[in-house]
């Protein structure tokens, strides 16, 4: 299908690309259709072998509001189409990401927005940027892994307050109980972001980048015996790839290192 | 058997029933007679459509001391009758309570009171509460899944350095390692514990949050894709139900919304 | 095969086993010499009824630089020497330990060196200690295990953090997201660590802890009612031992108890 560009705005930044969430009128409201632009443009920077990292920010003044209150009417009466639609694509796209993706959140993110952030692998914030799970306060449940990607980022009866109450917490809050891990001023946000992002961009191996991100999501399904036997197997790997190589000799000699791009697979 | 009702009080609040461990005299160190009592009451308030929260504190100084020593001066000698007693019910009752369930630790809490407080879904506290595993000084181990849960609210390192340790931790720490969700002055206590579940009672579906403590229960036991699916059908369930209608429609009318009480199973 | 006991020293205080890590020109770089003296010291140690706890800290101003770069630089043609001894051997040994074991890291911590300090039970630092899993930086990947153990310390997100990007963090940083326990000025550290050490042999029973160690590792892979189960089973078991009719004597008779040395197996 046709995809509008403008429901994601797409800039790069030297290897790091800035995403921007572009309904600033619906607070960026997720819909299928920005949805859609949304993962393409992942899957194009994860093609794209200059792009080395990925920072997600939201037009005007939130990051993501939700679920659009036009779809969530349809509740009770869903739209069939609407609903294969949904079914075509797994949701989670963002945690098959093989780049470091950064949430930049300038605003407040809630219910579905607050699931896509948390699909991110860090999340910038600022002081007042308001989150809230706000499923119970609908109605609703759960949904997309919150319950379980929520107890293994700030604990398990700080994920039940959260799930629970469907309260709003602040920048601040947020960052002391886990769920975001910086908070900084509004106009510092994407800019540090950003500077984060290029520091990895330029002096972290992207084929490690890649297998480091695997190593933790699988590893919190698994064992620790098979976790270290994963461990040893990606080590042995490792130190027959350029990328080991160039990561020693470029610390003994002191410069910044030259990483080859992410591969393929 | 015929309960005593002393051991345990109970008083509505609204929607919210509070409940007392009533054996101040020996800082309401838990029996069986107790047991048998608190989860009596629990059974009635799940039953009872009236109570969508319940929150549990102790009479006098303490909230728990743990098991009554005349209980453990039995070790090493133990009567049969009593250990009988003790596996007819499973001793974790409360981790099934299908509706908000908030602990106020309005002083000390040891052993098997800090195992029933952490079976509770949130912990609210005071600064001078001392909170103690104490297991490893009486020669006896991590309890009652204890050792199952600790990490999974604090960390690994900070479950192991209470275990191992026994010490006691104040208030303020236990709020910063995430023992407790909230620190307040004693006279505030159990007022802001009522308040909190009073907003639960008022503002969010019963159902909802019967599943949201269902799905984060599975979740912690489950891998990522399995809760996804689950979290998937779950939605579906809630959007053909009348509280998804209900909780779009309130918030769209910018009105409290009305939810339908907890039903069976 | 001759082990060379200046790599690590060993000094008794009282009850308490006090390590120092001896390669201090090379920042105590880890190479296989000092880990066969290192984990032939924990054998000694376990085996020892005298010994009853175990601190680790590093001589000189840092705890450990990581891999010896003399190693590391074999990276792309390995000795298969080498390689055989670190086959021989699980690289993991401290983790099996039975009896609490305590890292006082008293500077630069890094790769393989933050790998064994995070094998440890507690981690003690200062505040200008620098943390960092570094593998990234060097085409490297998550080594060991700390793919699954660091999420499980300090949340999944703040893990990516600290292994996507291979960033420093000093001690106030490593408290606050729990990768360290407690931070002390650097003439304290030792102290305050074989402080902490000294209470737990004297007041907590080894058996006790070795089981805790084991319920606490084992819980992380097992799933609730496993736990409790697992947890009933252990506690009748302690009832039968005379650590815990000691424990509740000492108690009531308000003295320091006499708890007994850790058994075989």
């Amino acid at each position: 299908m046709t995809q509008n560009p403008d429901l994601v705005l797409a800039e790069r930044h030297g290897a790091v690309l800035l995403l921007t969430l572009n309904r600033p009128d619906r607070l960026n409201a997720w819909n299928l259709d920005l949805e859609e632009r949304y993962f393409a443009l992942l899957d194009e920077a994860e093609a794209d072998e200059e792009v080395r990292a990925v920072v997600v920010t939201g037009a005007g003044r939130g990051f993501c509001a939700g679920a659009d209150m036009e779809d969530l009417a349809q509740v009770g009466n869903p739209d069939p189409e609407m609903i294969a639609r949904m079914r075509r694509r797994p949701r989670e796209r963002p945690l098959a990401f093989r780049k470091p993706l950064i949430a930049a959140i300038n605003g407040p993110v809630a219910g579905l927005g607050l699931v896509q952030a948390l699909y991110c692998d860090l999340r910038f914030t600022t002081p007042v940027a308001k989150f809230t799970t706000a499923f119970v306060r609908r109605g609703l449940v759960g949904e997309y892994g919150i319950a379980w990607l929520l107890p293994r980022l700030v604990g398990q009866s700080r994920a039940l307050d959260l799930l629970l109450s469907g309260r709003v917490v602040l920048g601040a809050e947020a960052l002391a109980v886990g769920l975001a891990d910086r908070v900084l001023p509004g106009e510092e946000l994407v800019p540090a972001a950003l500077e984060y992002a290029a520091d990895l961009a330029e002096n972290c191996s992207p084929r490690s980048m890649a297998v480091v991100k695997q190593q933790v999501f699988q590893a919190m399904d698994s064992d620790l015996p098979t976790a270290i036997a994963v461990a040893n197997k990606l080590m042995d790997e490792s130190f027959r790839h350029g990328d080991a190589v160039e990561g020693v000799e470029s610390y003994l000699e002191r410069r910044v290192p030259r990483f080859a791009p992410l591969g393929a697979g």
